[in-house]
């Protein structure tokens, strides 16, 4: 039983050592050991976020392709490996590399260029008693010198220890009109704070420098609340079924906040007592559950939210507890039921509202969509589900290894890529859209959907009954079935309805939009089968612009400047939403859309 | 041992039985069995607050004589007795008579009398989601509908719960511009407040009904920090010792005003939860103490304070949770490190603002006073130390049963009353100041305040030997010696030099001044013996209004209308203070002012 035999793995930063069994990931290994490694994928190979440094590089099993795809020559040459490819097979001594790494490069060079006037700050003071005598306290010059409040009575209480040779000398860290903590002159605290954009699927969280504007870290997780169900409708029928699971639901994100600020912190090595801001955006189900609200409401006719407005909690109230105690949170204000601060803050961080004619589309389980039409601006949300997210078609999968990422015609044939270039296990949301185009173009399925009988031109291959169902096959494991394709259709189509009601209520035509992609799967997408197969109105390629994480952008922006909280306040109330279902011209343009386009195929 | 057989008491009220010895004190037995009941007297048969019903009656001791003089022929049959007198025979049943009882009857007439403008009020509200649909949240609808905010967490997961066939109703309980408490419309709830005059001795609370401005119950308890000194100074000192002790102040504060509620509560036969609101008034030492601020900084030059402003804070955070929990407790704001909330209070209650002229005397351990010259304020307090409440002094007490309250000439002799028509055992601030002015009168002591020996003219009987010291004696037990008198010179002089200095600041003269005593010491003097010691500048009678606890008073009006809150925040900015100690002309006049008036005796 070799495979049992225990290995031991000294952390080189602490010096603590660890025991775990030969032949288990390294990965696995330090997560048992209380250190989560940044992951992107899962542990699948596919981010390359799980890099650390090991000694001796024989300890570890020979580099995988993976790990020779995403580390240079020379990272592999000074023992630099991904934990999630490594196997164990002696004692090692690993470095976590607390490099300051960013989910997406182009955010953090955006924000350094924004103008700073965070709503967080510090200041010095020096208070007299001398000066003051008995008729004026030490706590009211605090407060006119600062031009702030206290409220909180430790802060009060930590007044008088302040006090050294006959003064008060000390920092204050001030919310804005608040006086949220006092601290000794000499102290070397720094001013973080934390950005979160909390998704159905996934929580992005950056923790940033509040006193320079740089970010320190980036962390992307699962949300873990999907055991209870992938979207929003799924979620809040189990917290209607029984109250408790909303606490359940409540704890579960509270717990990966907490796990994700020790994380960051971990990573940028700083302490996590110096975050005395949390700004989170995300829709309005998400941000009930997080604050521990029931969300039912949401789900019932006439749909109507507890709340849509800017919260401002305690982050301890929420069981926030890797922050400092008296960190503020705040729950950023949203458009309606279904459009919520995650689509602002994308239009804030974007481009968006700077253009006469913009469209922008968030693409993940809720499609979200918003035109600006010169000064009028309209949104709307469509159900469009998850299938782009690969839930709910037979073989599909979120981008991880062994996901079938892109295919295209070849030679008369359909080629596919495979994340992680091994075999294909799944396909993931940009597969499905380049899959439809190809499919689409020779002649596998109809503009209708149907999959047609093979015609013996090449492509017969591709096309076999899988369980009784015809299906579009690329390989044993990975093909999509008929019904498969419907649902397809049916997200396409909500997609795309939403956007042309929007177009026929502003009166505005594709060719003059400007076109905004928000959302991870947005990112990854081909937009020229995007528009083959109708899922965007048809521009031209530099109309497009690709934002990856807008959302999480735009709560970083919030974070450094109060001013973009302010616009945010102020957006929400110029955004005429629009009830798709209530529509008249919904149900016709459906199923019209229901259809790919067979002009531009 | 028959004494200790034990007894059994049954509550008529909750019908809960418990055990006693034969032969203790029924108040004993009720407080061991956790049921305070009020007292004012420490259980001396003074106060006649500790009224219980019994059955059967001889199932105590005979009635006392404080009992008969105490209770009507009518009561005494009916079964009424007094606690602290009786003690048990046999198996008893007790009913507690939860009667409201006031501590002062002119305060409650008076504030039934002002105007109510409560800060905390009830609202019912209705709220239609199908009027709101997807864009307005139920919360942002019922803030607009009450025009006040909802801050607190728990407010919003209670908005769900309102829901009932399509609506929210329920009625709301508005702080000023916050949203407290969201109750189902059906709610039976009160809302009550608490005003609570915070001493150095003692503690007076009020239970008030804020719906209608009227007293339900009122309890008078002694301070439970007087075991760690009695005045400011000596507090603090043990503070200033170890910090430690600052809790345990706090702690004991906290909890005398928790069984102070709840036993307000009981007596008025209202729920605890009901009150939202609590109004503290006291000296900026007491409230930095309950606070758990570390008051040191007050007792060391330059004697300022660590905050005078007023403060709002949560109940909860305080500790006291006898009370709703999401009860505010308001501690009104100071004049200055020596001045504090209770002056402002008692300035507020009583006439003073309305004069011309006018001077305010709170006779308290403090000796805190006030003069009013047209528009100018001038105030000061005096470190008079507790000699007129009978510490500090041999033969001295508060005033309870056995002590002497009043002193006088009769046929050549000195008379005396005694609380309790008993035997003289001690003697309280009031027979103290007519022991003082018979004795000038009688030749006792001359105006510099030395005994003078015995002279054969029929008063020579009263001059003793005492413990090597001559003493001026009314019989075996209660005298005053030599140094009694220093004492009673020392604070004499103090709080007559602060009021001499006040009139020349301002330039009034004592025969055009309305003078207000404060403080129940203030309540049972003689005030012609007052001007015959030189305690108070003479003055005709009419002049002279003795207001009995103004402080509580002036609590009370500010739980039942925001006007006058804001009328003493005004008012503190607008008073002058004088500090004593360091003014030229005060030495000179402490000296002179420590012999007694020689001209009007
Ligand atoms: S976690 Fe290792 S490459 Fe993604
Ligand atoms: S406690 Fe009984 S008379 Fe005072």
């Amino acid at each position: 039983m070799l495979s049992l035999k225990t290995i031991k793995i000294k952390i080189a930063e602490t010096g603590i050592e660890h025991f775990c069994r030969r032949d288990s990931f390294l990965y696995d290994c330090l997560r048992d050991a209380g250190i989560s490694l940044p992951s992107e994928c899962g542990g699948h190979g596919v981010c390359g976020k799980c890099k650390v440094k090991v000694l001796p590089t024989s300890s570890l099993t020979p580099p995988s392709n993976a790990e020779k795809r995403l580390l240079t020559q020379e990272e592999l040459e000074n023992g630099i490996r991904l934990a999630c490819q490594a196997k164990l097979i002696r004692n090692v001594e690993v470095a976590i590399l607390s490099t300051i790494e960013t989910y997406n490069i182009r955010l953090t060079k955006e924000t350094q260029h924004c103008e700073r006037d965070p709503k967080l700050i510090a200041k010095t003071f020096v208070i007299s008693p001398e000066r003051l005598g008995t008729s004026k306290g030490i706590l009211e010059d605090l407060e006119s010198t600062l031009n702030a409040q206290v409220r909180s009575l430790l802060v009060i209480k930590t007044l008088p220890q302040l006090s050294k040779k006959n003064e008060h000398r000390g920092k204050a860290i001030i919310y804005n009109d608040e006086i949220l903590d006092l601290l000794p002159a000499s102290s070397s605290r720094k001013l973080l704070g934390l950005a979160i954009d909390l998704g159905t699927t996934t929580l992005i969280g950056y923790l940033d420098n509040l006193e320079n504007g740089e970010n320190l870290a980036v962390s992307v997780q699962l949300n873990p609340q999907r055991v209870w169900g992938a979207d929003i409708i799924s979620r809040i029928s189990i917290v209607m079924e029984k109250s408790k699971h909303l606490g359940a639901l409540q704890k579960a994100v509270v717990k990966a906040i907490n796990e994700m600020a020790k994380e960051l912190c971990y990573k940028a090595n700083v302490s996590c007592e110096d975050i005395y801001r949390i700004v989170v955006v995300g829709n309005p189900t998400m941000l009930h559950i997080l604050a521990g609200v029931n969300p039912s409401s949401i789900a019932i006719a006439p749909f109507t939210p507890v709340f849509l407005r800017y919260l401002e909690l305690s982050a301890k109230e929420l069981g926030i507890s890797q922050v400092h105690p008296a960190c503020k949170i705040s729950l950023m204000p949203h458009v309606s039921s279904y459009i919520g601060s995650d689509v602002l803050a994308g239009l804030i961080s974007s481009g968006f509202l700077r253009e006469m004619r913009a469209l922008y589309v968030d693409l993940g389980t809720n499609g979200e969509i918003v035109l600006k039409a010169g000064k009028q601006i309209f949104a709307t949300s469509t159900a469009a589900g998850p299938a782009f997210e690969g839930a709910t078609i037979k073989r599909g999968s979120v981008a991880w290894q062994g996901a079938v990422d892109h295919v295209w015609i070849e030679n008369g044939m359909l080629r596919y890529s495979v994340i992680g270039e091994r075999e294909a296990e799944t396909i993931c949301g940009s597969g499905i859209v380049d899959l439809i185009a190809a499919a689409l173009k020779s002649g596998l399925i109809d503009p209708r959907g149907r999959i047609v009988p093979p015609r013996r031109d090449g492509f017969e291959a591709f096309v076999r009954e899988v369980d009784g169902e015809r299906a579009v096959r690329l390989s044993e494991k990975v093909y999509l079935t008929q019904s498969d394709i419907r649902k397809i259709q049916l997200a396409k189509a909500a997609i795309s309805t939403g956007i042309r009601i929007l177009m026929e209520e502003s009166g505005v035509s594709s060719d003059t939009l400007k076109i905004y992609i928000a959302g991870i799967f947005g990112t990854r997408i081909n937009i020229h089968n995007a528009f083959k197969i109708g899922l965007l109105p048809s521009t031209s390629g530099e109309n497009i612009v690709q934002l990856g994480n807008a959302a999480g952008l735009g709560a970083r922006m919030i974070l450094h400047n109060r001013n973009h909280e302010r616009l945010i306040n102020e957006l929400r109330s110029c955004i005429t939403t629009l009830e798709l279902s209530t529509d008249s011209r919904f149900s016709d343009a459906f199923i019209e859309n229901m259809s790919f386009p067979s002009e531009n195929i």
